[in-house]
């Protein structure tokens, strides 16, 4: 199994957010049957957990039901923040006046979350029209340029530079912050890292775009975006909603292990992003931006 | 570039339904910088080709909108047909009075597929609601097993068996009818097989879920759902969209070549579906449904 599919460490740094969920969460033991070469034989397995969690917006009581995701359980405030950023709800973390986590079934799950707003318009009707043709997920409606570009809070930042020396020790980086959940070899990764290559911030989940809004989420909450100087690196294929969630956070450039799709290369392009694909040993692929790799 | 990654050839059997979109509609050609070891070149890359579908109920001109899906263009009608059965708004292929593909754009683009039918109750407003909270994709409301039982055709076959033999000749069969997207590396696949380990057919999408409606919507106007005796593989994880879809197709074995998520075993594990993963050369391992492995 190579990097690509093998399981996620949790976060490599100590500025998490959420505290709601426990990392174990994030994975499910289970009994299984190896078959190998004609023999059959039991084992135990560590399973990527895959649960519904629902953003509402508003103080309970009066919260108003925002979406419902799939997702792998951790870092779910983060994730709200990230998905109401780079969905264009909110453009700025001091619209976000709280998070709090809730549970949701008898069983005492905490997969929902609440998300105060302020100085912030929202009409519950128009999100869910927005949302009806237009998640992030693939339903998209809003699939132009045009939106993604009205989302931007600002234009990929033209001055950032990279070293392509450091852009390659960047999936080594990230594949060395993935102990905790090498075992389940279910969850997608992105990571946050700076020019010279250190590692902001990583966070994986079940759904690539979930694992991406984790990490601007962090950002955001951080009070780190625009993220004019970093770069965002995916396990997986860097396609259009990976990449216009990263334009709408301000990141200049994106690298994934995998490639792009056509019409994440063609919005790069268009927004002045950064695409890079295939980033796998001393190789890569530029699909948009090459004016950002530094000639040493 | 391994297998799972790499792309996907066209359907391997000429039970085609869909001649709305010839197949170069499915690559878009590009040219892209190359950094190899410190030296930059240019070169002519294939990108696999993502762009919006939107899905619409009724005859021109007074058809309500169902849903749009960002995919790789071609089988466009399969992919309406197979979405309509796995989301639970048609059961029967005699329910599909018609199915015709539109252009959407000036430029003249088949981005549409229009679907009439029949003997089938359809309210926009209840829908809208559904795929609000419930796309296909991982904004997923009805993410309830119990939801997954009522839309089944059939529980999975419970007399179904095949020989582990055969199961793992699959993924090179796979492999073998891909050769003409091999270049992309970005498309994901999914195929149908029967018990001897024959082909039926293959479908290829950036979408995973899309690549499993292609082939379910191809059985579906085929006529051959419920699938009850036969075998879908797809090349990425076994989600719990894929599952879902699975179940209501009536497939009694789904296997993968990466790792479900724990939510896709406990829906197999609830509704009587066998679920492999991390099927690679001579191993697998059995989520579920383990009774359905012939004892040679």
């Amino acid at each position: 199994m190579d990097w690509i599919e093998a399981g996620i460490g949790m976060n490599a740094t100590k500025a998490s957010t959420d505290t709601a969920n426990t990392p174990e969460r994030s994975v499910q033991l289970t009994q299984v049957m190896e078959w190998t070469d004609g023999t059959m034989l039991p084992h135990d397995d560590a399973l990527a957990a895959e649960e519904p969690l629902e953003i509402r917006i508003g103080a309970f009581p009066a919260t108003t039901p925002l979406t419902v995701t799939m997702r792998t359980p951790g870092h779910d405030e983060e994730l709200a923040a990230g998905f109401l950023l780079t969905e264009g709800i909110v453009s700025d973390a001091a619209q976000i006046a709280a998070l709090r986590g809730f549970v949701t079934s008898a069983a005492g799950k905490r997969n929902g979350v609440e998300v105060e707003l302020r100085d912030c318009e929202f009409d519950p009707g128009q999100l869910q029209r927005n949302f009806f043709a237009a998640s992030s997920c693939g339903i998209c409606g809003k699939a132009s340029i045009d939106s993604v570009r009205a989302r931007a809070l600002l234009p990929p930042n033209p001055g950032f530079r990279f070293d392509p020396e450091v852009l390659v020790r960047l999936p080594e980086a990230l594949r060395a912050s993935q102990a905790v959940f090498g075992r389940t070899g279910g969850l997608h990764a992105a990571g946050l890292f700076n020019a010279v290559g250190e590692l902001l911030v990583l966070r994986e989940d079940i759904g690539r775009h979930n694992a991406v809004d984790k990490v601007i989420g962090w950002a955001l909450l951080e009070e780190r975006v625009p993220l004019s100087d970093s770069i965002l690196l995916v396990s997986g294929r860097g396609g259009f909603e990976i990449v216009q969630k990263a334009i709408v956070a301000g990141l200049p450039v994106v690298a994934s292990v995998s490639a792009p799709s056509s019409l994440a290369v063609q919005l790069a392009r268009e927004l002045g992003q950064t695409l890079i694909g295939f980033l796998r040993g001393r190789r890569f692929v530029v699909y948009a931006g090459v004016e950002r790799i530094a000639k040493i």
